[in-house]
């Protein structure tokens, strides 16, 4: 109910901070014409509608999405450059081609010979081509054919030759920025991602191939390095929420964080030296385990408590030191949990609760699953 | 599409091989029969209305649920007899004081005085009485005031004699069970759990009071002991599925589980000795992290290869063993994914495929939400 207080919502609830999703936006925006680059941001944080049109600054063009079922959502409700970025999955190649067709620019994403000859196999309709990006593994080490490796270089020239295919860039997601703490060690690694992007645009470049680069990850895009100039585009995505584990790697401060879990306490377990609250791994995810003194969130303004471990819908909460005064926390009592990875948090729920400094202003439902 | 084969789809998906799901439930049913005592099968492992009829035998009453929504979604579909086995957030109380009212039996369940006297603030209308189950605490260690506890006896009495409750049953889940490794442990936790729930039934009776009695989980249920016999009802649910954690339980067997993922290779990364599939955590849930020595998942079919990590759609995937020989290993190779956890896993997807004998014959679209 708008206007409504964020106490009137029965729990579990994940809360979004409108004017914070505003400001990281913004932020990113700003951040990226300074400078002049082109930002792709990601959708796969939230997919929903209405953050994708303050990421976008309300063009509705140049976006990343990590499933087809995102992409799928996107172009049915107006959006256009669309990079589905994520290895072509050889299922989901006629599904691809059709968005090939219906788009302006609908691009996809590969790292392997055969998925080229998966393409080629199914040439699109209307004279029109495949709008295609390589992915480089500049030391991320998931996907990615490996910088070093000869067969980038020759699958790069491949691409460029092939009948139907057009190669719109290189694509190098540096990942392995979640390890870093620090600015200074999250601009080593977007350093290192962007020196080897652009030491394979310049391979590219020798052997008559020009097409765009780009690089991403919240951390790095949060702080960018210099050479990053150099690059066409970049592609970050947590930032619109931001969460705990980007605080602790140091894209963000806690306050930035956009997104909540609300949840109360719905049990006292005086035997245990704990209260339950009714929130489990069904509301919050189970991402972050072991990785924080507080356990699987920060409980926001009670620094000695922790949320030990979950089930399905309980949360088992204790103090991190000494016993707890249940008087301080009654039955209904309202907590507010900030997520460890706002990615894995947002995937459980079917809804987001909007508000605006405290005062409910709506809701956003994501798409799902593939 | 109806009669396509399982490798008709896009993937990742989750699928369910109906037999199974039948037998499962058939064969609980059964074993309730013959103990003699009431199931009430929990809806929260698939939380959709066909699992829910055939776990029911199609009376489509005496159901237990997790979640207000569950209780809405089968109250809205012409279930009745629903306990929502979860203590009663003081939220929600409302709501579920408008099913009270709405269905023939609507029971919910609490472990504290607070509870009883939210309960008491808001009687029902037409005389109706709130239906009210007491959660014992037998050893589980999360929710429920403790056996042992004085408090227990007394807060049974006052339930008896609040105006507008009626003291329903005594309800205790052993969770505890799924700590056993064989069928010995899981016993011994089950006896334990029983006498205890008997033990304070007697004390009940002594103060003049009677009431049902019910407990519950997925191990002790597939491995009951004769005492509970005695007891009114049992409550499981992940059973209609099973997964691997109920075969290291014992509870079952691996060929038992009713529920797997697809997946397909979409990566090969030969300087790691692994490939990528396209199942993440979005896909199966972090749940079961550090406990197989097969990672998050056991993949069928193939015992040496090894699920290690997981991002939001990757998984990586390497031998326990060896060098990964990649002939074996083509792009597109459909692999299947045995879950840790069908509880966590369900809950990642917005339809489950249903497949007989690999034959696709409908979907089943899970409620979600609180």
């Amino acid at each position: 109910m708008e206007g409504d207080p964020l106490s009137a919502l029965c729990t579990p609830a994940l809360v979004v901070d409108l004017k914070k999703v505003k400001k990281n936006a913004h932020e990113m925006i700003e951040r990226c014409q300074k400078l002049g680059v082109q930002l792709r941001p990601h959708m796969k944080t939230h997919k929903t509608l209405e953050c994708a049109d303050i990421m976008t600054g309300g063009s509705r063009r140049c976006i990343v999405v990590s499933t087809l079922a995102e992409a799928t959502f996107y172009a049915d409700h107006g959006y256009d450059d669309i990079l589905y970025a994520y290895s072509i999955p050889f299922d989901k190649v006629e599904k691809c081609a059709s968005l090939s067709e219906r788009l302006d620019l609908f691009q996809v994403l590969l790292d392997h010979p055969d998925a080229l000859e998966q393409l080629k196999k199914r040439p699109l309709r209307d004279g029109r081509q495949w709008n295609v990006w390589l992915k480089l593994d500049c030391g991320n080490g998931r996907a990615g054919v490996l910088h070093s490796d000869d067969g980038a270089l020759r699958l790069a020239k491949a691409m460029a030759e092939a009948r139907g295919v057009e190669l719109k860039g290189v694509y190098a997601h540096c990942g392995n920025t979640y390890g870093c703490r620090g600015v200074t060690e999250i601009q080593e690694v977007a350093q290192e991602t962007t020196r080897l992007t652009l030491q394979f645009m310049e391979k590219l470049k020798l052997a008559g191939i020009t097409c765009k680069s780009s690089i991403g990850s919240t951390p790095s895009c949060s702080h960018p390095v210099k050479d990053m100039e150099k690059l066409s585009e970049v592609h970050p995505g947590n930032y619109v929420f931001y969460d705990v584990q980007q605080s602790t790697i140091g894209s963000c401060t806690l306050k930035d964080v956009a997104v909540k879990v609300l949840t109360r306490i719905i049990g006292h377990s005086p035997h245990r030296n704990q209260f339950l609250v009714d929130c489990g791994w069904s509301a919050l995810s189970l991402d972050g385990a072991g990785k924080l003194p507080t356990g699987y969130a920060v409980i926001e303004g009670h620094p000695n408590l922790k949320l030990l471990s979950m089930t399905q819908e309980h949360g088992r909460v204790e103090p991190i030191s000494g016993q707890l005064d249940y008087d301080k926390y009654p039955l209904g009592t309202l907590l507010t949990l900030i997520p460890y990875h706002a990615c894995a948090t947002a995937a459980m729920h079917p809804i987001y609760h909007v508000h605006s400094e405290g005062s409910l202003v709506g809701g956003w439902t994501p798409t799902r699953g593939w």
